[in-house]
């Protein structure tokens, strides 16, 4: 396994879905964040089970506690331990998952690969696992927000087939995204989706869909070429979530059906600065941000435990058939807004805290040519 | 600047394209690989540029070199360096871009990151970075086809609008690709891209597409859930690749609009072995590989560097046109297809021995209990 | 701060001596290893503040509790999160260290570097830091007893100038060691450092020590070169320890007023094996562990803290006299002693993985030529 | 085998010593420095075999060559290829280490590690690894002179029995050190350990040393508590350098045997500023650089191939005697002086990078409350 994220900041995470707690270590912070526990719970609230009727009826306060790296309301510098305890376990529902693996889910590879799993929700594989994620995610938005002003939101652009309708990304704000159970700031489209997604879990199906990730302000000249390029990482942290099958970043797939001198973003001069008149890059070139948003697209499968009749087999190499119980979100983009975002704070100040370390050393040729 | 991949098998990169030399350090290698020159060299031979008419004319022998890491044809567990020299470099077709930005290039990306910048040929955001990671690869694909039997293939799925038609892609073959200027399979639509690249470089533009990464026999039980999944690391590996802008595993964004009833795949007895009877998993479950075939493609945006007029400003932040000289693809994807698979080859072959690194070690319990 | 230990088998710790708890998470576990608990409370216990008469008498079950990472009670690969509560905080006694420096202590060193610190006991320099090393490294010290019949032990070999009589060093056992308070083998070296060190503490002073590491039955072939030799990370590990100020491996310094050819330890066939006939290389060769025993010593200061005056500054630049409260151990070096065990564990274990991962892979000439 | 040093500052290095060439790939390095090619090739002079009587006679010119990141000769941010060929290498002089294992030697370590080995000049165990140190580190050294006028010596404090007598470790200078064929700066010692080497040689023998590094000006608040303390950091570096023993700060083992109100640092204000008053720390508190002279001893075992005839087994593990030939130093020591600065020196480098990544970002409350 490995459950440590980070270069600069570094993330290490732990806990199953019925073990006693989940949780995370963030080594690396920098000393003097004023931490605003206000802030994590308030994403971990958006990531809960049991928030509203279109999500798992698991019900967990998830109440983050801090047992280390703070001091008189600061950190010091020291890491930071966030837990989060388990509270709704029902293993019972999950007994026939201890024999039985479910299509296209982890148990199996679990098994494959150690030899045995604590199949009790999932254990490690379960979207409890996120919990970390949302805590230390939240203190890295905290620090982006502080530097730079960094505003890190991401939305539900799709379910299903039901596309919503965002014409201007930069406008969106957090209340209307979380004005909608779903999550998506187009009203009409949020309807449709939660509509979807309701009749998928009365069909005992679930549903897919896509999340949107806006990044505006984001640290300048961030992201390490080659391997480290910031979409790299963005990338990986994106695909590192359960579910996902994507990632694009600006013009995505549909890009590469265009001429290059359609696609090019041209420089301009606007407002007095350098800036691009479009944004087809996404807002990052040779794997550097340049100071346009930030726009990424991530695609989440469907729900893979379902309440229909599956052809599976068992622990032991036979045929069976798999009628899942147990509580499960029947569409996961919803409670994965908050986490995608997590995601790309952590990879936005991470990167940020490695460029920092040897950027400005030097007065630099061009620099001093320049008037 | 991160020009280091992997963790038990790491890769160090370095070079510009109008310095003496490109190349890589491969260390954590196991002992005992028969090296194959010819191998490596074929590979960079499908990268080179100027090999046929559809690709920058810059002519490179690309001729590789051995410094170290192997006696008497094998390698001794020591760090492997391999070599390149530039020869064919034109300086002076780059002259203007000392002083102009290209449009969606990382020309001034690299100017906010470092202040100044190589600006001869693209210097180190050049492709020609990428034959270190060819010749790295090169070995990595030994790696796995020795001891696993691996098939990392990949191919030319589009180039503009115009999409392959590959109906059974496990049956594609080396030659088949190979056989096509573009390195598309499907000969009917390989005319049409040659045709496209031809139209859009007549017109002084360029063209983007997608290449398709197939992976049959890979390693299985690889990849490090949570942040190392097999397909974050995938998605990584892809993304570092300039002019790439997004990454699709099995169903991908498609899959994100099917009911989970429809995109699961079932579990079955099929010849005696535990299988799929379908893979819009893309043979990665819960991050980890589980015996079905690798399924990716990865979105190449057309070629930035275009002979037409374009909007720009120059270093000092003055509005600008642009008429690019130099020699350039007008299309990236049919010498991306090397690279591609020497990228899956470095996190297959990575993943494997951080894999190998602690698995098997004790009995676990579920095996015991097996008949 | 940088709070994770390891390549393969990571250990984040984290905690402060007033906080509500210290702990850490150890990813990269194996599965299926059967979790002795007792066997980590044993190492804690030895560890304890308040043991008996010559440490400190704060109070502190450190009562371990696994948080995650075990089912059943083997480890299933997943992190392992362990836990200890610090329930005997006295912060008044420390309340000069807020504004007083103390001298050879870490409390002006962490001003200067973090801005400000959790003065209370120490915060993050305090030893309750080595709960977190101690619990990780005793589930290294079993995947080393498991796998290879390892056996760890260290002991305290001198005092300030009393040096213990240990001619047989392969023959002294845990019992032996633990039935001395000091953690000294030799009974009449023990009773001569109990004296010095109850002296030191009754004339407010404290006292110094080296520990003495001894390996048997280490795995064989681990090690890096060239970096990380293992005898480099033993180094590093050690060094990482508060309060050490040196490290040796076999014939350390006193090594260097040696000629070759007495130094060299000659190889012979014993016991129908390749052994040496002496080691004064400590078992390491070229960075290797190559089956002799590995044997250290890792020097420790007198503690800082000290019960007598002395001249200092306060935290605003002002010179000041510091009369030290608190309650400290006059002597470290016996609680050292599980400590120095559990770096040399994690360090062990975690180079037998990194080694693991791509040895073996490949038959190689030289075997091949062996009858 | 781990051939990458640091974790901003990476160094890659390679190359055998019959190989056709040895160098290193430095990466993270920051734009803009200036680059001192006369100064790298400095220190590889220092370094360089045949530079005088007292080392081994092979001939090397050892020059070096950058074949990238550099630009009109500063650095640009991207990795800075440094190499230099191999020329006068008598493989015959190795042929019977091809069969016979070298007491206290790699040899048999990379036998049972590897399997194989290129047996010629040592292969990788050479100390012609070392050039990529070298010049790696002379790098590393100008950033730190550049920055913080940092300067970083080293010299031979002892030879077998005799010690140098340097009174005051702050005035000793560059020129002194090498107006000395030993590389000590006490003259009368420097003449008595010539003889003593002289001696040895002319007995088939080999002597050992300590080689003490001295930094003046480190950069302040480095070292990364609690696993990267920068004694820790040190340790490691230092004992990855072939023939290493043992390593000491400050006061080491001797500081051991003092009572802490001796051994204590006391801190006073002198010139203005807060300091201490001695230095038996070394110039390091909890882990961190705190603004005194950093002191630290390696000790270096006698060189292991000797002149005389060795009992030792053969590969295919039968006893034998071996009488070496090839060209081998009679002390390690006079070379071993750049190797140890150009260790401390990416030490340091790495370490201040890793630092400035997350320091000063935040005003901290003590610094706010300070007049």
């Amino acid at each position: 396994m490995s459950n440590v994220y980070g270069r600069m900041l570094r993330v290490s995470t732990f806990g199953e879905s019925h073990g006693p707690a989940v949780g995370c270590v963030v080594d690396g912070l920098p000393s003097g964040i004023r931490v605003d526990l206000d802030a994590i719970q308030r994403d971990l609230d958006r990531r809960r089970p049991g928030q509203n009727k279109l999500t798992t009826q698991r019900k967990e306060a998830d109440q983050v506690q801090i047992l280390s790296g703070t001091f008189q309301g600061f950190t010091t510098g020291t890491p930071v331990c966030m837990l989060v305890q388990n509270t709704d376990q029902r293993s019972g529902d999950y007994s026939e998952m201890e024999r039985l693996y479910r299509p296209s889910h982890a148990d199996r590879a679990y098994d494959l690969k150690y030899g045995f799993r604590d199949h009790r929700g999932g254990g490690r594989s379960s979207v409890r696992e996120s919990i970390a994620r949302v805590a230390a995610g939240a203190l890295a938005k905290q620090i982006l927000t502080d530097l730079f002003g960094t505003r890190i939101l991401a939305w539900v652009q799709s379910v299903e087939t039901i596309d919503a309708n965002v014409s201007d990304p930069s406008s969106v704000t957090l209340e209307q995204v979380e004005a909608s159970l779903v999550r998506c700031p187009d009203p009409a489209s949020s309807s449709a989706m939660e509509a979807a997604i309701f009749k998928a879990r009365s069909e005992g199906d679930s549903v897919g869909g896509i999340v949107r990730l806006w990044v505006d302000k984001a640290p300048l000249g961030i992201g390490e070429p080659v391997f480290d390029r910031l979409e790299a990482e963005l990338a990986k942290a994106m695909l590192s979530i359960p579910a996902t099958k994507g990632f694009e970043i600006g013009s995505g797939f549909s890009g590469t059906r265009l001429r290059g001198s359609v696609h090019n973003d041209p420089l301009a001069i606007l407002g007095g600065k350098v800036r691009q008149t479009k944004n087809d890059s996404g807002g990052i070139q040779g794997g550097i941000s340049v100071g346009e948003p930030i726009d990424c697209r991530v695609a989440f499968k469907p729900t893979a435990t379902i309440a229909s009749s599956q052809d599976t087999v068992d622990i032991l190499g036979q045929p069976a058939k798999l009628l899942a119980r147990g509580r499960h979100d029947p569409c996961v983009v919803s409670r994965a807004v908050p986490i995608v975002e997590a995601m790309a704070a952590l990879v936005l100040a991470d990167m940020y805290l490695v460029h920092r370390s040897r950027s400005g050393l030097y007065p630099v040729p061009h620099f001093e040519a320049t008037p």
